[in-house]
């Protein structure tokens, strides 16, 4: 079962293009997984103290995402100002935790993994604000 | 990208099998999402009146798969009776949703799926605990 | 003890006056319980039909005072741009949620108590922006 | 304003005494961030290798605070089994966080302050179930 298939059963209708809002919701969902993940990653590393930043933006990430899909997937009574609130912090959180992950992708395959998801993420956000 | 993939990336060795971990992390991230639809859809109803458990029973549900699914990302240093506890946590809340969705199915497509979605998860994290 | 008391044992300097963000923090704590309880209240009240905008909205204000509450707890290699990010969506937020509970204020005296809880929210919220 | 306050005006009786949720539902809030604080200041500190476990357990009782919060916050058509489920996991994991809190606890004031709350919240939590 996909998130599209239950966003197709719902009696009014959303706001947003049914494919592009299942794709948010599904990226906000991977990328807040992912980035609770890296975080405790890098909390395991032997360079931790190197990783501090990178654990925080996680964090920060994880929380935003979090937060998102479930403002996302109410489209009942959708208040389009919150749902933007939501989509631009999260884009700015998904892009603060991808830069740092950058920064240690070559030595850690888990933050180049990450960066990756919070790009995606960022771009699904980004499809749904246009 | 896969949550399985970047669980291999992670430095130390987790306590469960990663295949079966990833499935948990992902049914909990999906049941997360699937409840807020659920319950928002249930508010949009014209029947709201008789939906009333169903929607606090779905909120409840995708509470307890946020923290779940973050607590079993986390491996370093991971606690058993606490992992243990948010399984039971989250098996207890996904039990409570179906059956009170699996009323309503016939009704509510939204409510059909959601009791499946619910169902998986529970299997899920059920899997994780033998 | 208080928010303050711990803030002040942080080895960092905040970016912030530490009583006002602790009164910031605060607030977003007591705010996610309320909506949830004014949600929750809402959900039990014999014209819940009337009321599906108000829980709707008093619960994405739980969720962006839950995240709000986090971003702004951690101190430690803080980002300027998502932590401002997370102060406008919560000031967003409580601003519908406020409205839409003073429509209801006299009928429902926990929307008036609502209201007023995320108006002290977004205050603090505003505070720490200035 | 107090939680216990909105409590009162909730249509329907809860299925505990009022003033003993409250203080449940409050300190769940408080400790929420209180845990936050800890692992982000733990992060901070120039041994942070040594507070890794420390960092993963506070993260872990933030979680399930912010869920039996809300779960308890939630009273209308209540279920006891989910209630209850949660409160045996927040307790599980204030207790956890207590215990690795209180080994740093005379090398780090936010340890010792953290692990008085995690104690303080259990014991709402206990007083709640009994």
């Amino acid at each position: 079962m996909s998130v599209e298939e239950i966003l197709k059963t719902h009696p009014q209708p959303a706001a947003y293009d049914l494919a592009v809002l299942a794709r948010c919701i599904d990226e906000c969902g991977r990328c807040m997984a992912t980035c609770t993940i890296c975080a405790d990653a890098c909390l395991a590393e032997d360079d931790v103290s190197d990783l501090v930043r990178c654990i925080r933006l996680c964090l920060d990430c994880s929380d935003f995402c979090a937060t998102t899909m479930r403002v996302l997937a109410r489209q009942t009574e959708a208040e389009a100002t919150t749902q933007r609130a939501a989509l631009d912090a999260c884009i700015a959180a998904c892009q603060a935790s991808a830069a740092e992950c950058d920064r240690h992708a070559q030595h850690h395959e888990h933050c180049r993994l990450c960066a990756e998801e919070c790009r995606r993420c960022e771009s699904a956000c980004k499809d749904l604000l246009s």
